[in-house]
């Protein structure tokens, strides 16, 4: 427990801003906790919310873009083929199972109830939990992509392993993304048309929002590189909005540009027959859920009626 | 590949139909494949028909259920509780994350890519993927009940590994259920009327229904003895429907009394002091979805509209 004395500098005071806003979330009933940070149960009215958040990135693809709604899990030999392992390691989480008989399961509970090395009776699976929402999409493009390139609305839950306080880092969170997958001039347009209309309609959903370039969260010494390069390329731009007095803002949505990364991963090719380029704008539909309720109270049902007819039209 | 000289005996024959199913099912663009059986992406349609089918169970509940959501991920606490790991080890999937250092990280890389035994380096999550969407709900109710019991409307991801062609059977599915934690009469009552309800919405959706006893799949030797017991105290009864004509038909619902199980692991007490009994009426929405496809035709929008208008009321 944090105790008022403690609460000096930034870190211990933003900490108590997070447990702060998390316990308002709670006395609410907007989330219920359970014994791990970063996993909370969710109420109908927070559901209702994420909906209509929902609905409106799907607005903002309809006509252009096709639907793809892809389940928690991903095959892992398409999670190899992303090189997430060597550039986000400590944010993956591998799935282990079972396949032993009547007499390894005996040694497997014996070993797990004596707190003993039980994982290693394990196997890994044919899956990963998702990493992010894209990654599931790219094996569907392997191959000739047709002239005017492909365009995908997709949705998914995603899995991050860092167990906070701070509420908007749930370990599990649904992100929706709008992607293209073309040429590199495709690629960029659709990188900052997609960054301008998502901040107009978090904008017109009443939540001040900002651009600014951003660096994915690449581990160790080599990932400070990446990062930098990143930075220096511009190619990620996020909108944030401020939850938290004390702290930077809030990232609620990105812009990335992949270059040919997951196209040269993919084996996808542009009709002329260079490798693809791709782009995703991305959206943290439990951040806007949670930056939707920090900006216009804990009651989705008392919101100005601008909010509302927006988001629940 | 199975060919037609092949599909002798039952076995064969049905794989040829899970096959053919699952094949109308990509051709018409509801499913996407991946190179993992039983993970699928899914289209606007397949998710419009899903909406209308969480509404449906929703609308089963409304006035005396409270609703509570949950992520596909669960407190691994909470899932040693529930005694999973002893009956179901085959199903469950353990969630393992790296937390070394660079020099760790190099090695977790090399291993992996010359598929050395790299999971060793990996630690057991303080979450595994969820094994039954009410798994989450019982510690919310630890303590004592109020007087009426508690009902809880609850849905969720479900993580199952049992890689199969068959279509029905994904390793990722949304469950919805209806749950009553209270005293015996309750939980037993409560099975009861939301399996009449749960049918009778079915049928309402244009499915030919039958409930039957059954079994949950418990492991192993000692598992048969489990499931002959459940079967012949008649705890569980599931709704079932035919979608495959050479198979038993497939379950997409079902009642479940769990008698003191839950209660006594969670410590769960009714207002007079006694350990709590629950039930659950748990609806398996991805195969009523298919269930729905399979009976009324590939394009949803082309469904008899005595069918629509109940489902997109």
């Amino acid at each position: 427990m944090t105790t008022p004395a403690e609460t000096i500098g930034i870190g211990a005071s933003s900490d108590t801003a997070f447990v702060e806003f998390r316990h308002e979330l709670f006395a609410a009933g907007l989330l219920h906790p359970t014994s791990v940070d970063g996993v909370y149960g969710k109420s109908a009215a927070y559901e209702r919310i994420v909906e209509g958040v929902l609905a409106s990135v799907t607005r903002l693809g309809v006509g252009r873009f096709e639907a793809v709604h892809f389940p928690p899990v991903l095959a892992r030999s398409t999670f190899d083929r992303t090189g997430y392992l060597s550039s986000f390691p400590d944010l993956m989480g591998s799935l282990h199972v079972f396949e032993g008989n009547d007499r390894a399961h005996t040694e497997l509970v014996r070993r797990y109830e004596a707190d003993g090395d039980w994982s290693e009776i394990l196997k890994p699976a044919e899956v990963v939990v998702c990493s992010a929402a894209c990654h599931a999409l790219y094996p569907l493009c392997t191959g000739r992509l047709p002239e005017a390139g492909r365009w995908f609305e997709i949705q998914g839950y995603c899995f991050r392993h860092e167990p906070s306080p701070d509420p908007t880092r749930m370990q599990t969170f649904r992100m929706h993304e709008l992607v293209c997958v073309g040429d590199p001039d495709m690629a960029v347009t659709h990188r900052d048309s997609g960054l301008a209309d998502g901040l107009r309609m978090l904008r017109d959903l009443g939540l001040e929002m900002d651009a600014v370039p951003a660096n994915d969260p690449f581990f160790g010494r080599l990932g400070t590189i990446l990062a930098n390069t990143q930075l220096e390329e511009a190619l990620k731009i996020e909108g944030v909005t401020p939850i938290y007095p004390t702290e930077k803002p809030t990232a609620i949505m990105s812009a990335n540009y992949a270059q040919d990364h997951f196209g040269s991963s993919f084996s996808i090719e542009t009709a002329s027959g260079n490798v693809a380029h791709s782009s995703c704008v991305a959206f943290g539909i439990d951040r806007i859920t949670l930056a939707l309720l920090h900006a216009h109270g804990l009651d989705p049902y008392r919101w100005p009626p601008e909010v509302t007819d927006r988001l629940w039209r």
